[in-house]
Protein backbone atom coordinates (compact mmCIF):
# COMPACT_ATOMS: atom_id res chain seq x y z
CA UNK A 1 0.00 0.00 0.00
CA UNK A 2 0.84 3.63 -0.32
CA UNK A 3 -0.43 6.24 2.95
CA UNK A 4 -0.97 9.70 1.62
CA UNK A 5 -2.82 12.43 3.81
CA UNK A 6 -4.55 14.61 2.42
CA UNK A 7 -6.58 18.40 2.55
CA UNK A 8 -5.01 21.47 4.75
CA UNK A 9 -2.12 21.95 6.83
CA UNK A 10 -3.00 20.27 10.30
CA UNK A 11 -6.53 19.21 8.98
CA UNK A 12 -4.77 15.74 6.83
CA UNK A 13 -6.84 12.55 6.44
CA UNK A 14 -5.55 9.60 5.21
CA UNK A 15 -5.78 8.11 1.78
CA UNK A 16 -3.80 5.47 -0.02
CA UNK A 17 -2.69 5.78 -3.61
CA UNK A 18 -3.62 3.27 -5.91
CA UNK A 19 -1.31 1.61 -8.83
CA UNK A 20 -3.62 3.63 -11.45
CA UNK A 21 -3.01 6.41 -9.93
CA UNK A 22 -6.45 7.06 -8.11
CA UNK A 23 -6.26 8.41 -4.66
CA UNK A 24 -8.89 6.86 -1.91
CA UNK A 25 -10.07 8.68 0.98
CA UNK A 26 -9.70 6.28 4.11
CA UNK A 27 -10.81 8.31 6.91
CA UNK A 28 -13.91 5.81 7.24
CA UNK A 29 -11.41 3.25 8.04
CA UNK A 30 -8.32 4.59 10.49
CA UNK A 31 -7.98 8.15 12.23
CA UNK A 32 -4.45 9.04 11.42
CA UNK A 33 -1.21 7.67 10.40
CA UNK A 34 -0.23 7.85 13.67
CA UNK A 35 2.15 6.11 16.64
CA UNK A 36 -1.40 4.34 17.41
CA UNK A 37 -2.37 3.23 14.01
CA UNK A 38 1.04 2.03 13.61
CA UNK A 39 1.01 0.64 17.04
CA UNK A 40 -1.82 -0.87 16.74
CA UNK A 41 -2.07 -3.07 13.90
CA UNK A 42 -3.41 -0.14 11.65
CA UNK A 43 -1.94 -1.27 8.27
CA UNK A 44 -3.80 -4.83 8.96
CA UNK A 45 -6.78 -2.98 9.47
CA UNK A 46 -6.71 -0.86 6.37
CA UNK A 47 -5.33 -3.64 4.23
CA UNK A 48 -8.54 -5.72 5.12
CA UNK A 49 -10.79 -2.88 4.99
CA UNK A 50 -9.46 -1.92 1.25
CA UNK A 51 -10.03 -5.36 0.33
CA UNK A 52 -13.96 -4.69 1.25
CA UNK A 53 -14.27 -1.30 0.19
CA UNK A 54 -12.45 -0.26 -2.32
CA UNK A 55 -14.73 -0.07 -5.13
CA UNK A 56 -16.86 2.18 -2.97
CA UNK A 57 -14.82 4.50 -1.12
CA UNK A 58 -14.74 8.06 -2.07
CA UNK A 59 -12.30 9.19 -4.55
CA UNK A 60 -9.61 12.12 -3.77
CA UNK A 61 -9.21 14.76 -6.71
CA UNK A 62 -5.78 14.93 -7.58
CA UNK A 63 -5.15 18.55 -7.03
CA UNK A 64 -6.05 18.05 -3.69
CA UNK A 65 -2.97 18.84 -1.27
CA UNK A 66 -1.14 16.63 0.15
CA UNK A 67 0.53 16.76 3.59
CA UNK A 68 3.21 15.31 4.95
CA UNK A 69 2.74 11.24 4.58
CA UNK A 70 2.48 10.20 8.03
CA UNK A 71 1.40 12.29 11.12
CA UNK A 72 3.56 13.80 13.21
CA UNK A 73 6.17 11.13 14.54
CA UNK A 74 7.24 11.51 18.86
CA UNK A 75 11.05 11.64 16.89
CA UNK A 76 11.98 12.53 13.89
CA UNK A 77 15.55 10.90 13.74
CA UNK A 78 18.30 12.23 11.44
CA UNK A 79 21.56 9.84 10.16
CA UNK A 80 24.42 12.51 9.44
CA UNK A 81 27.05 11.48 6.85
CA UNK A 82 25.90 8.49 5.67
CA UNK A 83 27.62 8.30 2.20
CA UNK A 84 31.02 8.31 2.24
CA UNK A 85 31.47 10.68 -0.87
CA UNK A 86 29.02 13.44 1.11
CA UNK A 87 31.67 12.74 4.06
CA UNK A 88 34.33 13.44 1.73
CA UNK A 89 32.34 16.84 0.10
CA UNK A 90 31.40 17.90 3.62
CA UNK A 91 35.39 17.63 4.60
CA UNK A 92 34.46 15.36 7.54
CA UNK A 93 36.08 11.77 8.23
CA UNK A 94 33.94 9.15 7.61
CA UNK A 95 32.19 8.27 10.81
CA UNK A 96 32.99 4.93 12.76
CA UNK A 97 29.41 4.51 13.72
CA UNK A 98 26.46 6.55 13.02
CA UNK A 99 26.11 10.31 13.69
CA UNK A 100 22.36 11.04 14.80
CA UNK A 101 20.84 14.11 15.34
CA UNK A 102 17.06 15.29 15.49
CA UNK A 103 15.00 17.61 13.28
CA UNK A 104 12.05 19.44 15.06
CA UNK A 105 8.81 17.46 13.50
CA UNK A 106 7.31 21.31 13.54
CA UNK A 107 9.50 21.53 10.28
CA UNK A 108 7.51 18.70 8.49
CA UNK A 109 5.86 19.80 5.64
CA UNK A 110 3.81 18.10 2.62
CA UNK A 111 5.74 17.12 -0.14
CA UNK A 112 4.92 19.93 -2.50
CA UNK A 113 4.54 22.64 -0.09
CA UNK A 114 6.76 25.86 -0.33
CA UNK A 115 9.70 25.94 1.78
CA UNK A 116 10.82 29.22 2.91
CA UNK A 117 14.37 30.25 3.54
CA UNK A 118 14.16 31.55 7.03
CA UNK A 119 15.03 35.13 8.39
CA UNK A 120 18.38 35.53 7.82
CA UNK A 121 19.80 32.75 6.46
CA UNK A 122 22.41 32.90 3.98
CA UNK A 123 23.54 28.90 3.69
CA UNK A 124 20.18 27.08 2.94
CA UNK A 125 20.74 23.90 1.32
CA UNK A 126 18.90 20.42 -0.23
CA UNK A 127 19.56 16.91 0.89
CA UNK A 128 17.60 14.29 -0.51
CA UNK A 129 17.04 10.94 1.75
CA UNK A 130 15.00 7.28 2.10
CA UNK A 131 13.29 7.85 5.42
CA UNK A 132 12.20 5.08 7.27
CA UNK A 133 8.98 4.97 9.53
CA UNK A 134 8.92 2.25 12.60
CA UNK A 135 6.18 0.06 12.96
CA UNK A 136 6.54 -1.25 16.60
CA UNK A 137 8.13 0.03 19.33
CA UNK A 138 11.84 -0.69 19.71
CA UNK A 139 14.18 -0.98 21.85
CA UNK A 140 17.25 -3.48 22.10
CA UNK A 141 16.29 -4.72 19.09
CA UNK A 142 19.41 -7.01 17.19
CA UNK A 143 20.31 -6.68 13.43
CA UNK A 144 18.84 -9.42 12.05
CA UNK A 145 15.04 -8.54 13.81
CA UNK A 146 15.46 -4.61 12.40
CA UNK A 147 13.40 -5.37 9.42
CA UNK A 148 10.74 -6.57 11.11
CA UNK A 149 10.12 -3.20 13.45
CA UNK A 150 9.62 -1.39 9.79
CA UNK A 151 6.46 -0.14 8.58
CA UNK A 152 7.44 1.19 5.34
CA UNK A 153 9.83 3.86 3.83
CA UNK A 154 9.52 7.37 2.37
CA UNK A 155 10.73 10.45 0.19
CA UNK A 156 12.40 12.89 2.66
CA UNK A 157 14.26 16.43 2.19
CA UNK A 158 16.30 17.30 5.14
CA UNK A 159 16.67 21.29 4.10
CA UNK A 160 19.94 22.21 6.33
CA UNK A 161 21.03 25.43 7.23
CA UNK A 162 24.91 25.18 6.92
CA UNK A 163 25.81 28.30 9.03
CA UNK A 164 23.18 27.48 12.41
CA UNK A 165 24.21 23.67 11.85
CA UNK A 166 28.09 24.38 11.73
CA UNK A 167 29.21 27.70 13.06
CA UNK A 168 26.58 28.32 15.96
CA UNK A 169 27.78 26.47 18.72
CA UNK A 170 27.92 22.81 18.97
CA UNK A 171 24.83 21.03 17.92
CA UNK A 172 23.47 20.91 14.60
CA UNK A 173 19.61 21.05 15.60
CA UNK A 174 19.92 24.65 14.95
CA UNK A 175 20.48 24.25 10.77
CA UNK A 176 17.73 21.47 10.59
CA UNK A 177 14.17 22.15 12.55
CA UNK A 178 13.77 25.04 10.84
CA UNK A 179 9.93 25.39 9.32
CA UNK A 180 9.10 23.68 6.31
CA UNK A 181 12.42 22.48 6.34
CA UNK A 182 11.09 18.45 6.18
CA UNK A 183 8.82 17.46 3.21
CA UNK A 184 7.72 14.11 3.74
CA UNK A 185 6.19 11.81 0.59
CA UNK A 186 4.39 11.77 -1.51
CA UNK A 187 3.62 8.53 0.60
CA UNK A 188 4.97 5.76 2.67
CA UNK A 189 5.05 2.48 0.37
CA UNK A 190 4.80 -0.31 2.96
CA UNK A 191 7.43 -2.67 3.17
CA UNK A 192 5.76 -5.13 1.01
CA UNK A 193 6.40 -2.55 -2.22
CA UNK A 194 10.12 -2.14 -1.81
CA UNK A 195 12.02 -4.86 -2.11
CA UNK A 196 15.32 -4.02 -1.58
CA UNK A 197 15.86 -0.92 0.49
CA UNK A 198 19.29 -0.84 -0.01
CA UNK A 199 19.17 -0.63 -4.05
CA UNK A 200 16.94 2.74 -4.76
CA UNK A 201 18.20 5.20 -7.02
CA UNK A 202 18.05 9.03 -5.37
CA UNK A 203 18.71 12.00 -6.65
CA UNK A 204 17.87 15.98 -6.78
CA UNK A 205 17.28 18.55 -8.90
CA UNK A 206 17.94 22.61 -8.27
CA UNK A 207 16.35 24.59 -10.98
CA UNK A 208 16.32 21.62 -13.31
CA UNK A 209 19.87 20.90 -13.01
CA UNK A 210 20.34 17.62 -11.48
CA UNK A 211 22.78 17.89 -8.10
CA UNK A 212 22.38 14.53 -6.27
CA UNK A 213 22.16 11.08 -8.22
CA UNK A 214 22.97 7.89 -5.98
CA UNK A 215 21.63 5.22 -4.94
CA UNK A 216 21.07 3.55 -1.34
CA UNK A 217 23.23 1.05 -1.98
CA UNK A 218 25.99 3.23 -1.23
CA UNK A 219 25.07 3.81 2.99
CA UNK A 220 27.49 3.35 4.96
CA UNK A 221 25.14 2.15 7.74
CA UNK A 222 22.40 0.65 5.93
CA UNK A 223 18.65 0.28 7.32
CA UNK A 224 18.57 -2.87 10.15
CA UNK A 225 22.22 -1.31 11.07
CA UNK A 226 20.46 2.19 11.68
CA UNK A 227 17.11 0.70 13.39
CA UNK A 228 19.01 -1.92 16.02
CA UNK A 229 21.98 0.88 16.79
CA UNK A 230 19.37 3.46 17.63
CA UNK A 231 17.05 0.91 19.68
CA UNK A 232 20.21 0.84 21.96
CA UNK A 233 19.82 4.01 22.77
CA UNK A 234 16.58 5.18 23.36
CA UNK A 235 12.81 3.03 22.47
CA UNK A 236 11.88 3.95 18.79
CA UNK A 237 8.08 4.10 19.05
CA UNK A 238 5.47 3.32 16.14
CA UNK A 239 5.42 5.93 13.74
CA UNK A 240 8.89 7.23 14.71
CA UNK A 241 11.21 8.42 11.19
CA UNK A 242 14.47 7.91 10.59
CA UNK A 243 16.04 9.50 7.72
CA UNK A 244 19.01 7.92 6.67
CA UNK A 245 21.22 10.27 5.48
CA UNK A 246 22.02 12.36 1.94
CA UNK A 247 24.26 11.42 -0.55
CA UNK A 248 27.06 14.05 -2.43
CA UNK A 249 25.85 16.85 -4.08
CA UNK A 250 24.69 18.97 -1.70
CA UNK A 251 25.20 23.06 -1.96
CA UNK A 252 27.73 22.83 0.92
CA UNK A 253 30.13 20.79 -0.84
CA UNK A 254 30.53 23.02 -4.09
CA UNK A 255 33.49 25.01 -4.74
CA UNK A 256 32.81 27.56 -4.33
CA UNK A 257 29.71 26.18 -2.17
CA UNK A 258 26.22 27.11 -3.64
CA UNK A 259 22.96 27.56 -1.55
CA UNK A 260 19.28 28.52 -2.31
CA UNK A 261 18.16 31.41 -3.09
CA UNK A 262 14.00 32.80 -3.26
CA UNK A 263 12.53 31.45 -6.52
CA UNK A 264 14.52 28.02 -6.54
CA UNK A 265 12.27 25.17 -7.72
CA UNK A 266 13.83 21.55 -5.83
CA UNK A 267 12.65 18.80 -7.46
CA UNK A 268 13.79 14.94 -6.07
CA UNK A 269 13.04 11.16 -5.57
CA UNK A 270 13.88 8.15 -4.71
CA UNK A 271 13.12 4.87 -6.85
CA UNK A 272 10.12 3.16 -5.86
CA UNK A 273 9.11 5.99 -3.08
CA UNK A 274 7.85 8.90 -5.66
CA UNK A 275 9.13 12.34 -6.69
CA UNK A 276 8.29 16.12 -4.62
CA UNK A 277 8.83 19.26 -6.03
CA UNK A 278 8.99 22.43 -3.63
CA UNK A 279 9.29 26.02 -4.71
CA UNK A 280 11.54 28.19 -2.68
CA UNK A 281 10.64 31.65 -1.27
CA UNK A 282 12.82 34.03 1.02
CA UNK A 283 10.72 34.62 4.33
CA UNK A 284 8.47 37.82 4.03
CA UNK B 1 -2.56 27.09 39.72
CA UNK B 2 -0.21 23.54 39.71
CA UNK B 3 -1.08 21.33 36.99
CA UNK B 4 -0.16 17.73 37.63
CA UNK B 5 -1.41 14.72 35.50
CA UNK B 6 -2.01 11.64 37.63
CA UNK B 7 -2.92 7.91 37.06
CA UNK B 8 -0.66 4.52 35.43
CA UNK B 9 2.19 5.53 32.60
CA UNK B 10 0.66 6.60 29.11
CA UNK B 11 -3.20 6.68 30.58
CA UNK B 12 -2.73 10.01 32.98
CA UNK B 13 -5.45 12.56 33.69
CA UNK B 14 -4.93 16.39 34.24
CA UNK B 15 -5.26 17.38 37.99
CA UNK B 16 -4.32 20.50 39.87
CA UNK B 17 -2.28 20.45 43.44
CA UNK B 18 -3.80 22.96 45.68
CA UNK B 19 -2.32 24.87 48.15
CA UNK B 20 -3.44 22.50 51.24
CA UNK B 21 -1.81 19.78 49.49
CA UNK B 22 -4.98 18.81 48.06
CA UNK B 23 -5.18 16.81 44.40
CA UNK B 24 -8.41 17.78 42.32
CA UNK B 25 -9.38 15.41 39.31
CA UNK B 26 -10.11 18.07 36.49
CA UNK B 27 -11.16 15.90 33.52
CA UNK B 28 -14.34 16.86 33.58
CA UNK B 29 -12.64 19.82 32.02
CA UNK B 30 -9.90 19.44 29.81
CA UNK B 31 -8.28 16.16 28.20
CA UNK B 32 -5.17 16.91 28.82
CA UNK B 33 -1.80 19.64 29.45
CA UNK B 34 -0.89 19.39 25.95
CA UNK B 35 -0.49 21.11 22.42
CA UNK B 36 -4.16 21.78 22.32
CA UNK B 37 -4.75 22.46 25.36
CA UNK B 38 -2.20 25.33 25.82
CA UNK B 39 -3.14 26.78 22.40
CA UNK B 40 -6.69 26.92 23.06
CA UNK B 41 -6.82 28.98 26.07
CA UNK B 42 -6.83 25.94 28.18
CA UNK B 43 -5.32 27.69 31.23
CA UNK B 44 -8.07 30.30 31.20
CA UNK B 45 -10.73 27.45 31.06
CA UNK B 46 -9.39 25.51 33.79
CA UNK B 47 -9.20 28.69 36.17
CA UNK B 48 -12.57 29.59 35.37
CA UNK B 49 -13.52 25.84 35.67
CA UNK B 50 -11.57 25.45 39.21
CA UNK B 51 -13.88 29.18 40.37
CA UNK B 52 -17.17 27.22 39.74
CA UNK B 53 -16.44 23.42 40.19
CA UNK B 54 -13.48 23.25 43.01
CA UNK B 55 -15.33 22.61 45.68
CA UNK B 56 -16.75 19.86 44.29
CA UNK B 57 -14.31 18.05 41.97
CA UNK B 58 -13.03 14.68 42.57
CA UNK B 59 -10.38 14.43 45.11
CA UNK B 60 -6.77 12.31 44.15
CA UNK B 61 -5.55 9.99 46.62
CA UNK B 62 -1.90 11.55 47.54
CA UNK B 63 -0.34 7.95 47.15
CA UNK B 64 -1.18 7.98 43.29
CA UNK B 65 1.20 8.30 41.11
CA UNK B 66 1.96 11.25 39.33
CA UNK B 67 3.02 11.62 35.49
CA UNK B 68 4.91 13.85 33.62
CA UNK B 69 3.22 17.52 34.99
CA UNK B 70 2.67 17.92 31.01
CA UNK B 71 1.99 15.67 28.08
CA UNK B 72 4.29 14.40 25.82
CA UNK B 73 4.93 17.80 23.81
CA UNK B 74 6.76 18.24 20.04
CA UNK B 75 9.72 19.18 21.26
CA UNK B 76 11.80 19.03 24.45
CA UNK B 77 14.51 21.47 24.07
CA UNK B 78 17.78 21.76 25.91
CA UNK B 79 20.35 24.38 26.72
CA UNK B 80 23.74 22.88 27.09
CA UNK B 81 26.32 24.47 29.69
CA UNK B 82 24.25 27.30 30.45
CA UNK B 83 26.15 28.07 34.17
CA UNK B 84 29.27 29.19 33.91
CA UNK B 85 30.33 27.34 36.33
CA UNK B 86 28.51 23.81 35.07
CA UNK B 87 30.97 24.47 31.39
CA UNK B 88 34.31 25.05 33.23
CA UNK B 89 33.67 21.67 35.14
CA UNK B 90 32.81 19.85 31.25
CA UNK B 91 36.07 21.47 30.67
CA UNK B 92 34.30 23.70 27.97
CA UNK B 93 33.97 27.41 27.48
CA UNK B 94 31.31 29.26 28.20
CA UNK B 95 29.27 29.82 25.26
CA UNK B 96 29.23 32.64 22.65
CA UNK B 97 25.52 31.93 22.17
CA UNK B 98 23.08 28.99 23.49
CA UNK B 99 23.68 25.69 22.99
CA UNK B 100 20.76 23.79 21.70
CA UNK B 101 20.10 20.04 21.99
CA UNK B 102 16.79 17.91 21.72
CA UNK B 103 15.97 15.03 23.94
CA UNK B 104 13.43 12.39 22.90
CA UNK B 105 10.21 12.79 24.37
CA UNK B 106 9.95 8.91 24.92
CA UNK B 107 12.59 10.12 27.60
CA UNK B 108 9.64 11.56 29.91
CA UNK B 109 8.74 9.92 33.06
CA UNK B 110 6.54 10.96 36.46
CA UNK B 111 8.88 12.80 38.93
CA UNK B 112 9.02 10.07 41.37
CA UNK B 113 9.34 7.23 38.82
CA UNK B 114 12.17 4.77 38.44
CA UNK B 115 14.53 5.57 36.49
CA UNK B 116 17.00 3.00 34.59
CA UNK B 117 20.57 3.11 33.97
CA UNK B 118 20.92 1.88 29.91
CA UNK B 119 22.32 -1.17 28.90
CA UNK B 120 25.88 -0.88 28.58
CA UNK B 121 25.75 2.25 29.93
CA UNK B 122 28.85 3.31 32.62
CA UNK B 123 28.54 6.83 32.50
CA UNK B 124 25.01 7.58 33.82
CA UNK B 125 24.54 11.34 35.37
CA UNK B 126 22.25 13.41 36.54
CA UNK B 127 21.51 17.48 36.11
CA UNK B 128 18.56 19.40 38.00
CA UNK B 129 17.25 22.03 35.51
CA UNK B 130 14.67 24.63 35.48
CA UNK B 131 12.27 24.00 32.55
CA UNK B 132 10.61 26.38 30.77
CA UNK B 133 6.18 25.38 29.50
CA UNK B 134 5.62 27.54 26.01
CA UNK B 135 2.28 28.65 26.36
CA UNK B 136 1.26 30.11 22.43
CA UNK B 137 3.31 29.27 18.93
CA UNK B 138 6.26 31.50 19.09
CA UNK B 139 8.45 32.01 15.94
CA UNK B 140 10.87 35.14 15.42
CA UNK B 141 9.67 36.92 18.97
CA UNK B 142 11.65 39.24 20.88
CA UNK B 143 13.28 39.25 24.12
CA UNK B 144 10.85 42.04 25.03
CA UNK B 145 7.85 39.81 24.32
CA UNK B 146 9.51 36.47 25.20
CA UNK B 147 7.62 36.28 28.34
CA UNK B 148 4.20 36.19 27.10
CA UNK B 149 4.59 33.08 25.61
CA UNK B 150 5.60 31.17 28.42
CA UNK B 151 2.88 28.92 30.14
CA UNK B 152 4.70 27.89 33.11
CA UNK B 153 7.82 26.37 34.67
CA UNK B 154 8.47 23.29 36.12
CA UNK B 155 11.41 20.93 37.36
CA UNK B 156 13.20 18.81 35.15
CA UNK B 157 16.56 16.35 35.67
CA UNK B 158 17.75 16.10 32.45
CA UNK B 159 19.86 12.48 32.67
CA UNK B 160 22.49 12.03 30.65
CA UNK B 161 24.74 9.67 29.50
CA UNK B 162 28.68 11.20 29.36
CA UNK B 163 30.18 8.41 27.14
CA UNK B 164 26.96 8.03 24.43
CA UNK B 165 26.85 12.18 24.71
CA UNK B 166 30.75 12.85 23.86
CA UNK B 167 32.45 10.01 22.79
CA UNK B 168 30.37 8.41 20.28
CA UNK B 169 29.99 10.39 17.04
CA UNK B 170 29.82 13.87 17.30
CA UNK B 171 26.14 15.08 18.96
CA UNK B 172 24.68 14.96 21.86
CA UNK B 173 21.11 13.46 21.54
CA UNK B 174 22.58 9.63 22.09
CA UNK B 175 23.16 10.63 25.70
CA UNK B 176 20.19 12.46 25.97
CA UNK B 177 17.45 10.55 24.89
CA UNK B 178 17.21 7.26 26.54
CA UNK B 179 14.06 5.97 28.20
CA UNK B 180 13.55 7.34 31.90
CA UNK B 181 16.15 9.98 31.37
CA UNK B 182 13.47 12.76 31.38
CA UNK B 183 11.69 13.03 35.44
CA UNK B 184 9.00 16.26 34.96
CA UNK B 185 7.20 17.55 37.31
CA UNK B 186 5.88 16.97 40.29
CA UNK B 187 4.15 20.10 38.80
CA UNK B 188 4.10 22.98 36.25
CA UNK B 189 3.41 25.87 38.04
CA UNK B 190 1.93 28.73 36.06
CA UNK B 191 3.54 31.70 35.74
CA UNK B 192 2.10 34.07 38.18
CA UNK B 193 3.00 31.67 41.13
CA UNK B 194 6.62 32.31 39.73
CA UNK B 195 7.48 36.33 40.70
CA UNK B 196 10.70 35.68 39.72
CA UNK B 197 12.62 32.87 37.41
CA UNK B 198 15.93 34.46 37.33
CA UNK B 199 15.78 33.77 41.46
CA UNK B 200 15.24 30.31 42.25
CA UNK B 201 17.66 27.96 44.35
CA UNK B 202 17.82 24.83 42.55
CA UNK B 203 19.48 21.66 44.10
CA UNK B 204 20.04 17.70 43.72
CA UNK B 205 21.17 15.07 46.15
CA UNK B 206 22.72 11.81 45.35
CA UNK B 207 21.90 9.12 48.52
CA UNK B 208 21.71 12.40 50.71
CA UNK B 209 24.70 14.06 50.01
CA UNK B 210 23.76 17.79 47.79
CA UNK B 211 25.84 17.28 44.97
CA UNK B 212 24.34 20.57 43.42
CA UNK B 213 23.16 23.67 45.24
CA UNK B 214 22.96 26.44 43.21
CA UNK B 215 20.50 29.51 41.57
CA UNK B 216 18.76 30.48 38.52
CA UNK B 217 19.96 33.88 38.92
CA UNK B 218 23.59 32.34 37.39
CA UNK B 219 21.74 31.51 34.55
CA UNK B 220 24.06 32.61 31.10
CA UNK B 221 21.45 32.77 29.24
CA UNK B 222 18.11 33.67 30.82
CA UNK B 223 14.69 32.35 29.91
CA UNK B 224 13.21 35.23 27.94
CA UNK B 225 16.69 35.55 25.88
CA UNK B 226 16.22 31.81 25.50
CA UNK B 227 12.69 31.96 24.38
CA UNK B 228 13.47 34.64 21.91
CA UNK B 229 16.71 32.90 20.49
CA UNK B 230 15.22 29.75 19.96
CA UNK B 231 11.90 31.10 17.98
CA UNK B 232 14.76 32.80 15.23
CA UNK B 233 15.09 28.86 13.97
CA UNK B 234 12.37 27.30 14.72
CA UNK B 235 8.75 27.56 15.44
CA UNK B 236 8.16 26.93 19.44
CA UNK B 237 4.52 25.23 19.94
CA UNK B 238 2.40 25.24 22.68
CA UNK B 239 3.42 22.84 25.30
CA UNK B 240 6.61 22.47 24.24
CA UNK B 241 9.50 22.31 26.69
CA UNK B 242 12.59 23.98 26.83
CA UNK B 243 15.39 23.07 29.56
CA UNK B 244 17.24 25.93 30.63
CA UNK B 245 20.55 24.13 31.56
CA UNK B 246 22.25 23.14 35.05
CA UNK B 247 24.58 24.03 37.03
CA UNK B 248 27.94 22.91 38.75
CA UNK B 249 27.60 19.23 40.63
CA UNK B 250 27.45 17.02 37.91
CA UNK B 251 29.11 13.85 37.95
CA UNK B 252 31.17 13.86 35.03
CA UNK B 253 32.86 17.07 36.71
CA UNK B 254 34.31 15.17 40.00
CA UNK B 255 37.34 14.79 40.06
CA UNK B 256 37.92 11.64 39.67
CA UNK B 257 34.26 11.35 37.91
CA UNK B 258 31.85 9.92 39.57
CA UNK B 259 28.24 8.01 37.92
CA UNK B 260 24.94 6.92 38.81
CA UNK B 261 24.69 3.30 40.35
CA UNK B 262 22.14 0.50 40.74
CA UNK B 263 20.55 1.23 44.21
CA UNK B 264 20.90 4.86 44.00
CA UNK B 265 18.25 7.20 45.05
CA UNK B 266 18.43 11.03 43.79
CA UNK B 267 16.25 14.04 44.64
CA UNK B 268 15.98 17.36 43.38
CA UNK B 269 14.25 20.68 43.39
CA UNK B 270 13.73 24.03 42.38
CA UNK B 271 12.59 27.17 45.01
CA UNK B 272 8.48 26.71 44.03
CA UNK B 273 8.59 24.03 41.88
CA UNK B 274 8.30 21.12 44.33
CA UNK B 275 10.74 18.27 44.67
CA UNK B 276 11.05 14.77 42.84
CA UNK B 277 13.05 11.58 43.79
CA UNK B 278 14.13 9.18 41.30
CA UNK B 279 15.15 5.64 42.89
CA UNK B 280 17.62 4.33 40.16
CA UNK B 281 18.29 0.53 38.65
CA UNK B 282 20.17 -1.08 36.31
CA UNK B 283 18.44 -2.71 33.12
CA UNK B 284 17.85 -6.09 33.91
Amino acid sequence: MKLIRFGEPGREKPGVLLEDGKRLDVSAAVNDYDEAFFGGGGLDTLRSWLGKNAASASVVSNDTRLGPCVARPSKLICIGLNYAKHAAESNMPAPAEPIIFFKATSSMIGPNDTVIIPKNSRKSDWEVELAVVIGKRALYVSEADAMDYIAGYCLHNDYSEREWQLERGGQWVKGKSCDTFAPLGPFMATCDEIKDPHNLRLWLKRNDVVRQDSNTSDLIFNVPTLVSYLSQFMSLLPGDVISTGTPSGVGHGCKPPEYMADGDVIELGVEGLGTSKQNVISYR
